[in-house]
């Protein structure tokens, strides 16, 4: 009930997107949200005597069972209520017409088995560098490119960009997943696999988890061409330790905030200075031991950036490969090529 | 420096209210902070090479430290800044000249030791039944009321009280204090007795914890007498178990927030209702099995008083107390006469 809750729309224009559908047949009984992006539909079980469907306030509904945590619950409806009855306690709803709300498409035979841990990957090393400006919709989502059994995954929301190779062993449709869906079914995600089935016509993806199904959108639009984007020769290639580095631009972060948010970084033999001033506050400087190869070079950063690819990452040490200081700059786990992450610097 | 930066002012008139004191003199490193109603005043020890005291902005000043965890810093001013220094960092902070700074007064010697528990006892039964509005101050108190070895302790809103009777065998001041102090001081509490001295010049409570010093302002006004308002006598007692009525009044919530927070119980023969109807999304009705002697009654009561009381006490079932449906109902542990709950009903 509570996770089925999430995925109702509370602002939108249709206020039908805040209720929860409620469909009891033969099959058992099962509860639906939707807002329009995401869709989700929960297998609940229970008893039907009289088959029914009713869409119910979904917040209410779920605090008044949250309230009540044991035992089971008997569901009626009356005269355009519902009325809830437990043991102790009876309550009655208000509701609105189950043909109101928008159809959810259901789970069609067959479809593709992926590894849930696939969607905790993308969740956790890309998906955040998506876009959450939904002025160029594509840029919120997250691409799928398949090659054989090489699944490349990216985004960018056109400062940064996060690309992680994966193998695969089946045909993961080529599609663009608003990242939110992701990062949701990566939370939702319990079991071994995923079936991943695309409905065409509704231009939507199902997700089938088992007694939950996640419908998402599929985006459309231009991706930009990440192959042009990614710089293939460096002039400066940089390793140093995950966690120092997190505290630098962690502390460099509290000056950095009164100056549009600019972290320098200067690289030279054998160190990395991270420094930032924030005209009111004070100013701060971290020194790094670090393995230089290359120029010495210094480069600007917004250092929100810095942070999200330091804390999408667990490995011991990172490396950073740099060409001019106006030049995309590149961020990999030490000892691992398939993620490659990308920031813009910042002109100073 | 987290705990000091809490008791800092950010909206306040005086800017230098954001900033933390930090003093360096032969007998250590103080950190102090006020917001004129508490102040505090910690030893975190430390070598000092050159006394002196300034001011800097408490929040920047604590991010920065928490973000480098480990490890001895080291702090000098130096032209009106300080330098902050670790092995790895190093960060300049603007500063305020301390004479700014207002004065927290230093515990005299003697005063009375008290135990701890008292406060968490206050801070837990007692002080969340005080104003959080400033309009009538002496309600944003908690009285100490002091009988030979007998502590009472109240505070009240106008719309609930909350008295609790402590046997202590301390001479502990009569006076009123800010309920957040109180609360404030109950998180602070490790040891086992809390020190406590009346500065009368200042009209402030000292309470020493060892390392760390509360300073806390007194109240003062008219308090309401407390004495008056307890009725006597009662028409009706009821018992009901805690877990369930906490229940019951959570979900009656739900609905009774559409309609000015009212839930109505209805007393008879064995039972209690909780009932509350709201015009859009339905009503609820829950049924608690129930001790009941004398008269039936039906009282109407906001919701979150009574939710208020429920989580304060921890017994296994209560005791509820009535006389007419406009009268003062009183709330108690069943088996414990010392803490009386008072809420005043709402008339419907």
């Amino acid at each position: 009930m509570t996770t089925v809750s999430r995925y109702t729309a509370n602002k939108g224009q249709l206020p039908i997107l805040a209720n929860i559908l409620i469909e009891a047949d033969r099959s058992g009984v099962f509860l639906s949200a939707t807002n329009l992006e995401m869709g989700i539909r929960v297998d609940i079980g229970g008893m039907v005597e009289v088959p029914g469907s009713i869409t119910v306030p979904a917040k209410n509904l779920a605090e008044f069972v949250n309230s009540w945590p044991s035992g089971t619950i008997e569901l009626e409806l009356k005269e355009e209520k519902l009325t809830v009855k437990s043991s102790k306690s009876q309550a009655t709803f208000a509701t609105v017409d189950a043909r109101e709300f928008p159809s959810i498409p259901k789970s069609p035979e067959g479809g593709v088995d992926v590894p849930s841990g696939i969607f905790k990957e993308i969740a956790g090393r890309v998906a955040f560098a998506a876009s959450v400006d939904d002025s160029r919709p594509v840029l919120t989502g997250v691409r799928f490119i398949v090659n054989d059994s090489n699944l490349v995954v990216v985004a960018t929301d056109g400062f940064r960009l996060s690309q992680k190779k994966i193998i695969v062993n089946t045909d993961i449709p080529a599609v663009i997943l608003p990242a939110r869906s992701i990062i949701e079914l990566a939370k939702l995600a319990e079991g071994e696999t995923i079936k991943m089935n695309v409905v065409s016509e509704n231009n939507q993806v199902i997700f089938d988890l088992g007694k939950t199904q996640l419908t998402s959108r599929i985006l459309e639009g231009n991706f930009p061409d990440v192959a042009k984007i990614i710089p293939k020769e460096f002039r400066t290639q940089v390793t140093v330790d995950r966690e120092e580095m997190l505290k630098a631009v962690k502390s460099a972060g509290i000056f950095a905030r009164e100056n549009n948010n600019i972290v320098k970084c200067l690289i030279s033999g054998g160190q990395c200075l991270v420094r930032a001033t924030g005209s009111q506050v004070g100013e701060n400087e971290a020194t790094l031991d670090a393995n230089v190869e290359g120029d010495e070079i210094q480069i600007s950063f917004n250092y929100k950036y810095l942070l999200d690819f330091l804390n999408s990452v667990s490995c011991e040490r990172i490396l950073m490969k740099f060409n001019e200081s106006v030049s995309p700059a590149v961020f990999m786990e030490e000892k691992d090529e398939t993620l490659i992450h990308l920031i813009m610097p910042v002109r100073v």
